[in-house]
């Protein structure tokens, strides 16, 4: 999708957010902010959202020297979510239809984002989980999903969140105990941006332990296809089937001339849900149109 | 008060609503955007945010030929509370201390405000107002201005918005009452912005047929002195007490060397509300200091 107008403002909020965060003194604030503000007056907004907040974290980074602005809540969503894994695990086990509560239990991970709400604690985040048993997909077609895996011999997972990806394992694993010889790859962002998933998060989940993981060479917030690494663009496009995670992923890939992708994210702005025509804060699986 | 860096995707998105209210097609509204972050991009930000909101509402006017975006709503509100003088007078003087009565309303008024709230109701407004009686100041200088105004000739009342202008009316009114021979002027905005009030206004709810009323001639929500008429600031420096009502006359007047300036406002955002150390939405009646 392209980037509305309304997405500036947001993704310059998330901007001053991170400066803070970084405990960046006043005056480099200022020079970060008007950096932003140029590039911004000149952008393509036919762009998607995640390609303006990528400039915004090189210019952070150009600025404060700070690659990784939230390692330290990276790090702590990983940990925290990994002791809890087993117990996911069995939740999935235990239900009769493992395959959809471990999609939901995915989508549900999709929570941890900081690029919209800011900070997020963990109790917070488990308070949630324990919400998706009683809440619907606001558009689900998990059914078609899953039907298209039956007959699919490649499947490319894009991942989103740290933490979140300790529910994408559990997924994956799901994925596998129903379709063995599907051939699964995960993707991860190519550099830090926001709390996205990097391989070395993937490594610190041990989810390498358990499939290849690819990265897709770039730096924004979700899968800007025309800056991604020719390893990556081939992945994709000869993959049967794409499970992208995330609003990112969504925002960059929901008009791209490819079937078979299936977006599983919480719609987390107006813009996002309006433009879906489903509620704020909504669980969605959608496929693609093409 | 300078701009704080949070001011400005503040400032933004009330462009963003603005142009969007005035129904302007999306390749206008862009072009609207793109000009006001050239223009943020190299404002000195030590100048007040009602500076800049200025900028934003000069770049609206040039695109769409609208001078007065709000005078739909600015008149609604202006009639609307006009009706319900008569019952506003009555509170006031049915109350034992008919002063601090009439100001408080004069502050409550100030809800009616556009820059931070977008759109507000008379219902809301109402109700608001009814909940003055349990709302304490919470920064209380009333006192102090009460006694300062007894040994003073000349006064000098900043009004905000329109509807609330009815309230100043009353609360004008009240300080005759107590102050007979105190010569008093109200000053109204030179142009149009946002919902304040300008000339014209103050004539719609006869305001001119109790006081003299001035312009400022500058067209900032609020009293940004270097852009006012000499007019303006020749009342404005030889009056012996300042009333300036509302959040915008406060960040743009709070740091003046001027004596005997108090300010009455709800503080509407975090940064204000912050720097006051009070909770947002807070009454405040404040004595500058110098």
């Amino acid at each position: 999708m392209k980037t509305y107008i309304e997405c500036i403002p947001c993704i310059i909020n998330n901007g001053i957010f991170t400066a803070k965060r970084l405990k960046a003194k006043d005056e480099i604030i200022e020079k970060i902010i008007r950096e932003i503000l140029i590039n911004f007056s000149t952008k393509d907004y036919n762009s998607s959202p995640p390609a303006l907040v990528k400039d915004v974290y090189e210019i952070i980074n150009k600025h404060l020297g700070v690659k990784d602005p939230y390692k330290d809540i990276k790090d702590f969503f990983n940990m925290e979510l990994l002791k809890m894994e087993n117990d996911f695990k069995k939740l999935v086990e235990e239900n009769s239809d493992s395959f959809k509560k471990a999609l939901k239990l995915a989508i549900a991970g999709n929570i941890i984002d900081f690029g919209i709400k800011s900070e997020i604690s963990k109790e917070s985040v488990l308070k949630h989980i324990d919400e998706v048993e009683n809440t619907n997909l606001e558009i689900d077609d998990s059914k078609e999903l899953y039907e298209i895996l039956k007959n699919s011999k490649t499947l490319l997972y894009l991942g989103d969140n740290c933490g979140e990806i300790v529910f994408d394992k559990i997924f994956v694993e799901e994925i596998r105990k129903e379709f063995p010889n599907l051939k699964i790859k995960f993707a991860v962002r190519g550099k830090p941006v926001i709390n996205d998933a990097t391989m070395e998060d993937a490594h610190n989940i041990s989810l390498h332990k358990i499939l290849p993981i690819i990265s897709n060479g770039d730096g924004s917030p979700g899968t800007v296809i025309e800056n991604c690494s020719e390893e990556f663009k081939k992945a994709f496009y000869s993959s049967d089937v794409i499970i992208s995670k995330g609003q990112g992923n969504f925002e960059s890939l929901n008009e791209i001339d490819k079937k078979n992708i299936f977006f599983l994210f919480m719609a987390k702005c107006n813009v996002v849900a309006k433009g879906l025509n489903v509620p704020n804060m909504s669980f969605i699986c959608k496929k693609n149109i093409i």
